[in-house]
């Protein structure tokens, strides 16, 4: 693992690391914040702190959250490490969509293993996420791997909903803007879905959140944001399957609409301080 | 002007505008942060607020502060407009260095008026961001031109503060994050003013920062902040000429010397609320 840039920020550190993945057979990137609580000690094996893994959305890769949400001001709040993946498997040997489109392939990983060819050999960001890194992380960093707790965006909201939902005994909470509820639903899921894991769409649902939901999965506590003027809401996101399975299933789930919020990273600075302090509140 | 972006954020509106200017002879694009103390109302000429102008540095356009800074919670709070312009003139007829060097030319107007071929057409920045600029503001926008101060970053910070302690009757205070304190002082400086103002280096100490305040400008409330580990504290942002300058003169300037930050808007989101809180202070 290499320390490739390092930025002093609110007292802590943002740091960007590439390493080789297994999961992945490519080389791999992500940032992660380190609070001051970690970056003032001389010795922070003394210490270990709890984390949020932050999946984004499509066409992002580890940066944009990090220059964008503001969220290390909180975090240092806080005293949360926040650890920030990459969208996808990259490099040379890593497939790609055919035209290179921005929601498939390189960027577009969906938080899945991949079953079909030729995907199947690097597109396992399902295992990257939930074992490989987190393993990375409590080896490398002062991190409490017992308190974890995963949020996303977009595609990474899918993410976050259905690592947390199979997840139950991993992460202490969840949550999600504008995230992609049903990928079996919508144009951008359906297509990812159809190349990734093929034609059987029982395989499907297993990376559905709505149908986890409906199949019983476990709880978890889960806050959700959702912007009224997000240009991507009616055809791609659909938050009223989400609400209507939870309802149907007795599932408690926090749903924030905020009015005249878009699908940018405006919207996720908003009110990237209240998830912080939801999920500090479970991680307690 | 043509409104080109609009997204809602912490409560008001990030916004972004494109326009004819007559001293730059080009298109120029802009944004503004409009908080909700304006956005709110049904009728916002009952209001008038105070504006900031932040200035970027090299091979920055409006956006940088923008997307990075995080200044828009801290203007939500404070009732505070913030108006981000590019760095210099744009377009295919508009000179650029011939090897596109990243510290001339486009991207790099330096805030001054051009007196040098065949940069005098459309390098006026300085008349751009003092008279144009807060002109069509306050004709389209709900703002109080009474109440403006002025700030920025590295090359901006030498605009902040060349604009503020020339024009000390238009700004009521003004702040940079490790600003060039005296560009006929180091590489960046000489190289452009060499080729904007031509060889009679007299006529450079109208826009450098210490010549202005060892010639007696006018005093301005002044805050600096400056990073122990930026990679330019040496050889082209030498704070020190400035706090002799200003120590010289008699003149109070609030200096803060970060430990162990770097260049970086990592730096500037950690300190952007106090510099919004002094310009707040001095507007009120």
């Amino acid at each position: 693992m290499e320390k490739i840039a390092g930025n002093k920020c609110f007292g802590g550190e943002q740091l960007r690391y590439q390493h080789t993945s297994s999961s992945l057979s490519c080389e791999m990137t992500f940032s992660i914040y380190l609070p001051h609580q970690v970056t003032a000690l001389a010795d922070s094996s003394a210490i270990k702190l709890p984390v949020l893994y932050w999946l984004s959305g499509l066409t992002c890769n580890d940066e944009n959250f990090v220059q964008k949400a503001g969220a290390q001001r909180v975090a240092s709040e806080l005293g949360l490490v926040i650890v920030t993946p990459d969208t996808s498997p990259r490099g040379e040997g890593v497939p790609d969509d055919e035209e290179a489109a921005y929601d498939l392939g390189l960027g577009a990983g969906f938080y899945l293993n991949a079953s079909n060819t030729p995907w199947n050999k690097n597109y396992r960001m399902y295992d990257y996420i939930t074992a490989e890194l987190p393993a990375l992380i409590e080896e490398h960093f002062p991190v409490d791997g017992s308190r974890q707790s995963i949020s996303g965006h977009s595609m990474g909201g899918h993410g976050a909903l259905t690592i947390g939902l199979k997840n139950p005994e991993k992460y202490k909470s969840v949550s999600a803007f504008a995230p992609i509820v049903s990928p079996i639903n919508c144009p951008w899921g359906i297509k990812a879905f159809e190349n990734y894991l093929g034609e059987d769409r029982q395989t499907w649902e297993e990376y559905d959140a709505v149908s986890l939901i409906k199949n019983g999965s476990m709880r978890i506590p889960s806050l959700v944001d959702q912007g009224s003027a997000d240009q991507f809401l009616e055809e791609q996101l659909k938050p009223q399957l989400l609400i209507n399975a939870c309802s149907d299933s007795g599932l408690a789930i926090e749903y924030n609409l905020r009015d005249g919020y878009d699908h940018s990273y405006f919207f996720i600075a908003s009110f990237i301080e209240e998830h912080l302090h939801f999920h500090a509140k479970h991680l307690a």
